[in-house]
C-alpha cells in the first residue's frame, strides 16, 4: 500500500500528516520532523513495550531519553507533567530540542501541552497509536489536561511538526478502543461530508475487521475532513467549533462518571444521538435521520444511552462549564441534516430539557 | 503630569503601555481592556490589601471576583496555578473572560501562565505595581513560573491586552526593590541607548528619591526599548535575546541561592557586571568601562560581587541549564561598548572561566 500524505496548511507552520502502514519501520519521516540534536520520547505503560523501542532506534545518534507514564485518562492531570518537566530539565534539554508523543489521545494532549509550554515551546511530533489519536486529537494543535472540576481545561494551542500514523499500529488495538475511535470518524459524515456518511453505512463491517484498505481510507478522509476546517479557523474562532458535535454532552457524562470510565469516543458517540435527538426536538432533522445514525452507532458497538446515574438537573450543570459556553450562554452543535452540522445559541431551551429527561429516547 | 501611551506593535495582537500617575482612579484603561463580561483578579497579600479594592470598583456591572496568592518567587510554581484555575472554573468564567495581574513580576507571570493555558488561552491585563514589573515583565507577553531543576523553565508567550501603569503605586515599594526594578532600567542603557545610559547617571539621585518626572521618563524609556525589541522579534528568535543580558549569569546566582533569596533585579545587577567583566576579559570592553557600569550599580545600592557560596563549577553548571543553551553551546549577551551588546556563543570559555574564579574582579 501507498503512503499517504496530506498537509495541514497553517501557513509556516504547515506540516505534514503521513499515513500507511509499517511507517514506523521508516527512521526519515521522524528525523526529517526532528530539527535539534536532542529528542524525548513520551509514550505509557501500554504502548511503549509494542512500539518505543523501533521509535527510539530512529533516534540514533541524537542525544534522547524516554518518559513512560502511567496509561489512563485518570492520569491526564497537571501532575502528571512534572516527569516530562524533570526528565527534560535533568537531561539538559534545551528549546531546541523535540518531544515526541507516542501512544493515545491522553499521550498526545499531555506531551503537546509539555511541548507547548517547556522553555515557552518546543518542537514536538505525533505518533498516534490509537484510532481516536489518529483521525482527532493527534491532528490540529489542541494540547491539554484535564482538571478536577472540568476536562481539558488547562492547555495551549500548539502544532505539531508532523504527525506520523502508522496503521499497523492498530492491529494491537482492543476492540472496544477500535470502536470508540470511530465514533469520531462518524462524527466527521455528520458533520459536513454525507457521503463519507453513507461510505461507512457501506463499509463499517470492514473497518471493524480491521480491514487495511478501509481503516486507511476513514483515517485519511477523517484527517483531510480534521485539516480543511482547522486550517480554516485555527484558534475555534468560528467553524472550528463543529469538530464538536457531541462533545459539550459527552464531556458532560466524562466529567459526571469521572475520567476514564467511560471512553471519550464512547462519551462522543453518545453525545452526538443527543445532539441528534435535540436537533429533532427542535424540528431542524428528520426523526428518521436519528434513527439512521443510531442504528450506524449501534453496529459499531457504541453506547446509544446517557447512564442512569446522571440526572438532567446534574447533566445540565455539568454542561454549563463547558467551554463552548460565551458570556453565559450555552452554544451547541446540531444537525439540520446528516452532513450539515451547525454552532448556535439560538435554540428552544425546552429541547433541551426534552432531550436530558428522556435518555431512553436516545 | 500628562499619561504616556506608547504601542507594542504586533500586528492584530498590538496593545497599549499607559504610563501616568493615578491611573488606578480611572476605570477608563481597564474597562477598554475588558471585553466579555466577567473578570478575575489576581494579586498577593502585599498588594491587595494597597490597591485590589480600587481596581474592582472599576468591574462593577461585570460578573467578577479576586484571587489573593501569597507574595514571593519562592511560590512562583505550577501549584499556585491551581487556586486560579479553580476559581475560574468554580465561577464558571469561559474563555471571554479576563484576568488582571495586579502585583509584581512574580504576579504577572503567573496571572499570565493561567490566562495562557485556562481553555487554551483567554485575554489578560497587567496592572504593575512595582518598578522591575513595570520597566520589564509586564511587557512583552512572556508569562510562567519556575521549576525545582530552574528558572521560569514552564511558560508560554502570551501577550496582554493592554500594560497600565500608575506610577503612583512605586510610592509603597520598599527601597530594595525600587533599586532592583532599576537594575533593569539599566540594561536598556547598556543594551543600545547610551545617551539613556548617560542620563541614569545624570539622574540615579532623583531615581532613588522618587522624584515622579524622573520615574515617568525612566519608565517610558526603558518600556520604548523593550517595546521596539519584542515588536522585532517576539519569539526570541535573535534580537530579543539580548534583553538577556546578565540574566544568565543572574539566573544562577538565583537557582543556587534558592529562589527569593536574591531579588531578581539584583541579581541581574551583578550578572551584567559579570558580564562586563567578561566582555573585558575578552578584550571587547575597556575596563573603564566596566568601572563606569559598577560605580553605578554602587549608587543604585546593587549587589556587584556574586555569593560566595558559589563555586565556579557549580555556577558553571547552572549557567548550563539556561534557556540560552543552543544544542549544547552557551550563548551569552555580552558588551562591545556600553550601548552595545551582542549575543554570542563564539567566545574563548578561558574568559568565562576567569570571570568565575575572581568574583572580587566585578
Amino acid at each position: 500500500m501507498r503512503m499517504i500524505s496530506l498537509n495541514v496548511d497553517l501557513g509556516e507552520r504547515t506540516y505534514p500528516i503521513l499515513i500507511g502502514p509499517n511507517l514506523l519501520d521508516d527512521p526519515e519521516p521522524l528525523r526529517r520532523a526532528i530539527g535539534g540534536v536532542s529528542a524525548v520520547v513520551v509514550s505509557n505503560e501500554t504502548v511503549a513495550p509494542l512500539y518505543l523501542e523501533r521509535v527510539q532506534a530512529h533516534l540514533a545518534g541524537l542525544r534522547h531519553e524516554a518518559v513512560v507514564l502511567p496509561d489512563g485518562e485518570a492520569y491526564k492531570t497537571l501532575d502528571i507533567l512534572d516527569p516530562i518537566y524533570s526528565a527534560l530539565l535533568k537531561g539538559r534539554h534545551d528549546r531546541h530540542t523535540t518531544l515526541i508523543a507516542l501512544g493515545g489521545g491522553v499521550i498526545g494532549d499531555i506531551t503537546g501541552f509539555a511541548a507547548a509550554t517547556y522553555q515557552r515551546g518546543v518542537n514536538f511530533v505525533q505518533i498516534p497509536t490509537t484510532l481516536l489519536a489518529q483521525v482527532d486529537s493527534s491532528v490540529g494543535g489542541k494540547t491539554g489536561v484535564n482538571h478536577p472540576f472540568g476536562k481539558n481545561m488547562i492547555g495551549a494551542f500548539h502544532q505539531p511538526r508532523a504527525v506520523i500514523i502508522d496503521t499497523r499500529t492498530l492491529d494491537t488495538l482492543p476492540d472496544r478502543e477500535l470502536s470508540a475511535g470511530i465514533a469520531e470518524v462518524i462524527k466527521y459524515g455528520l458533520i459536513n461530508d454525507a457521503p463519507f456518511f453513507e461510505w461507512l453505512e457501506r463499509h463499517m463491517d470492514d473497518l471493524l475487521a480491521r480491514e487495511p484498505a478501509a481503516l486507511s481510507h476513514a483515517i485519511e478522509r477523517s484527517c483531510l475532513n480534521k485539516a480543511r476546517i482547522v486550517a480554516a479557523d485555527e484558534r475555534e474562532a468560528g467553524a472550528r467549533a463543529l469538530l464538536n458535535l457531541g462533545h459539550t454532552f459527552g464531556h458532560a457524562i466524562e466529567t459526571g462518571m469521572g475520567y476514564g470510565q467511560w471512553l471519550h469516543g464512547e462519551a462522543v458517540a453518545c453525545g452526538m444521538l443527543m445532539a441528534a435527538t435535540m436537533s429533532a426536538e427542535l424540528g431542524w432533522l428528520p426523526h428518521t435521520e436519528v434513527a439512521r445514525l443510531r442504528t450506524l452507532l449501534l453496529r459499531t458497538h457504541l453506547p446509544v444511552t446517557p447512564p442512569a446515574e446522571l440526572a438532567p438537573e446534574r447533566f445540565r450543570a455539568l454542561m454549563a462549564v463547558d467551554k463552548k459556553v460565551i458570556d453565559g450562554a450555552l452554544r451547541l452543535v446540531l444537525l439540520r441534516a446528516i452532513g450539515q452540522a451547525l454552532v448556535t445559541a439560538d435554540f428552544d431551551p425546552a429541547a433541551l430539557e426534552r432531550t436530558l429527561a428522556t435518555p431512553a429516547a436516545a
